[in-house]
């Protein structure tokens, strides 16, 4: 079975079965992931290039481990220090460095539509590591994957998505795709942070009472707080973000009932999420990261030219 | 056969034969290059230090490439973060690297004659990656492979070198190199950008028209006009370059004949090269990156001790 | 054989048995590191991050040699450009990495304490790569491994630490290391920079006159006056400790007799240490970075997983 696409750009072109196909695939490799030996020859003698234009440590470390135990072999790209600062376009950039006959590229750009542009002028086969406040496919992904492992599936799953909605490309490629797998999704967060919009497009429901969402939910997906996404003060304080809608242990213990908590990470510990949530039996963060590596390895294979041949 | 040198200084110290021998071998690495598999086992569990003192992408990645695809290990050590900013001595930097055992050293620095310095205290093979003003051989090289496998033969091609000749190491290892393979030069671009000596050291022509120089050539090197090197003004404004020096579409057809058109990168599109002439049939842009490759697998593995084994 | 403890933090945790394995067995990846072919496969397929949070070149470069030359896959992270920038706490940043199933942890951190506070957090191996001003174990046992080389043993070698011992990991990690093995110890410098309690603590010989502390000694191991670890001026000025502190020639050549000299480096020619004092035969110098890789490759494979195996 392949992908229906040659890229994975967002969740918003892909099939059902694509995502279905990528989550068997990331659990046949997270089972890799537990033995011994964690390394398989899918990819040996492929380069993939990391291109990262935007900060990030977990998502370029979840990337290079992923490549390196398919046995690729990867380069890592970042702006500062690179020929960007001398005023180079970024088609230029990439032409260049697929010219010397890469294979795959890793993308991360801080402009919205970045790995669209490029994924129509060059051949090899682009996987968006997060493009403006547009999508974070892998991560949508490995949310679903760590989802399903503990709910079982994601068909009529109650799924909360608490915070930043405007700002967060983890929030738009999760809609998608929970709306493709048949989940039941509402958005919560200070109204001018979630845009009357992308609520009607997704036609998810809408909530601005923190203990109502979750009183609804099996899944709580917590969002960042991105303050360096923020142009305006879209909400007062800190202080004040985390009174109405961080979630702390006495308000999850008042519920009655044990919801699932998320987090994309890095997180702001007393700002979205206490400690005492983050750190708790009912938290799967660190499960999303573990899985995040399986879910990389799972893109990587379905869009190489080994599975494709 | 064998470089007649140890080290790759600049072309300035290689034969004719060293030359070919490198552009030969090149030519062999670039068919592994059309491959699926696009590696060989040639340089394995040799290690390789990427020293770079300055900015780069395209040339830290290209030799990055041709290390992992000779199966070299390698290290990549740029001077921002480094013990450099602790006021170490080149000498002692480069000692220590090499006191690990390092079988090989790419080193690029913004001091002209660096490589040259090291090479008479270390006893491991250097590859010189851009020194300063200059020499930059393996894009010398690059740009032979490029010419020879568009016009057949660098014998009696006719060459003109357009732009700031006086910044450019690119220039000063193509001038040795076209000299000693038999092309005819000629260097065109403002005055104040052609110092008179090395138009006399390297007995080449000096255009300070552009319409003539491309009227006489068969190929034109357009150099990136590099703000970053430049002290004083040299020329009035990127506008008027343009105006006097820069190559436009309409300029190219009322030639009446077909050249070819190279450049170094990165390119400042709309100063020395419009953006329809970079892409277009003429220009083997791409074609040079992906030469870049190839040409430095054949210098590592030339100067490295598994050839002369 | 196997060391009595999971992590290496610190020379302060290990038995005398474990530094004498740790030696022994760095002499035997030293022999390794003669040989044309360097590399040998004992971590093939283990998975290692090199997590600086400080900036190095050595140490970073020297451990990367070492894994790459145990056939590791190496990640590396560097506090700039990161997740850490974002205000994720430390536990987190690491918690995030250690889920991707990484093996061994490297780790350099500005504050003491660091990878203890780690170690009784995650299940991967540690090694200190030098944490504050507390320990530096990898660098005592190279220093310890090229006093052995030299004088056969360190069992009544006599040894004077010289310089800023108060801010000094490496002096710190020297003399925990050299009490075990029953080296004597001298510590020599200003009276600023040697705090009265270490001095007790480690039952050394305080002396403030560097000419009798040389008269003394076998080894002189001359330390980097690390200007950015001081907070308060301890000294007048570079100029006034070379006066009282530095080693030059005359200085050596007047003591009738052949001292050792050696310096952690990145060394700071003409104020610790002179230049014909640092390349002069006495200089064991290069002979310690190249016990670097060696010890690093012991300590690495001691604490594997596949050692225990």
């Amino acid at each position: 079975m392949t992908l229906s696409t040659r890229h994975l750009l967002g969740i918003k072109d892909l099939t059902p079965q694509d995502i279905s196909l990528l989550l068997q695939t990331a659990q046949q490799f997270k089972e890799v992931l537990q033995r011994p030996i964690k390394k398989v020859p899918s990819l040996r003698d492929i380069t993939i290039v990391n291109l990262f234009f935007e900060n990030s440590t977990r998502t370029r470390i979840s990337f290079e481990l992923a490549e390196k135990r398919l046995s690729a072999d990867t380069i890592n790209f970042t702006a500062s220090g690179s020929s960007v600062s001398k005023g180079e376009t970024l088609l230029d950039t990439v032409n260049n460095i697929l010219s010397m006959k890469v294979d795959m590229v890793v993308m991360r750009h801080s402009a919205s539509g970045a790995p669209h542009f490029l994924a129509k002028h060059i051949p090899a086969a682009i996987i968006n590591a997060g493009d403006g406040i547009n999508e974070h496919p892998t991560q949508a992904l490995l949310d679903a994957l760590s989802m399903t492992e503990k709910h079982g599936s994601l068909e009529g799953l109650k799924v909360a998505i608490i915070g930043d909605i405007m700002h967060s490309r983890v929030a738009q490629s999760n809609l998608y795709l929970l709306g493709k797998m048949g989940a039941e999704v509402t958005v919560c967060g200070p109204p001018t942070l979630i845009p009357k919009h992308l609520a009607e497009a997704f036609n998810v429901r809408v909530e601005y009472n923190l203990r109502k969402a979750l009183e609804w939910c099996d899944v709580a997906n917590v969002l960042r707080i991105q303050l360096e996404r923020q142009n305006q003060v879209l909400f007062s304080t800190l202080r004040e973000y985390n009174l109405s809608y961080g979630i702390n242990r006495r308000l999850l213990d008042s519920l009655g009932k044990d919801i699932t908590i998320m987090h994309p990470g890095p997180i702001n510990r007393g700002v979205e999420l206490d400690s005492d949530v983050a750190d708790s039996g009912q938290s799967i963060i660190l499960q999303q990261v573990e899985n995040g590596v399986a879910v990389r390895m799972a893109a990587l294979y379905l869009l190489s030219n080994r599975q494709q041949a």
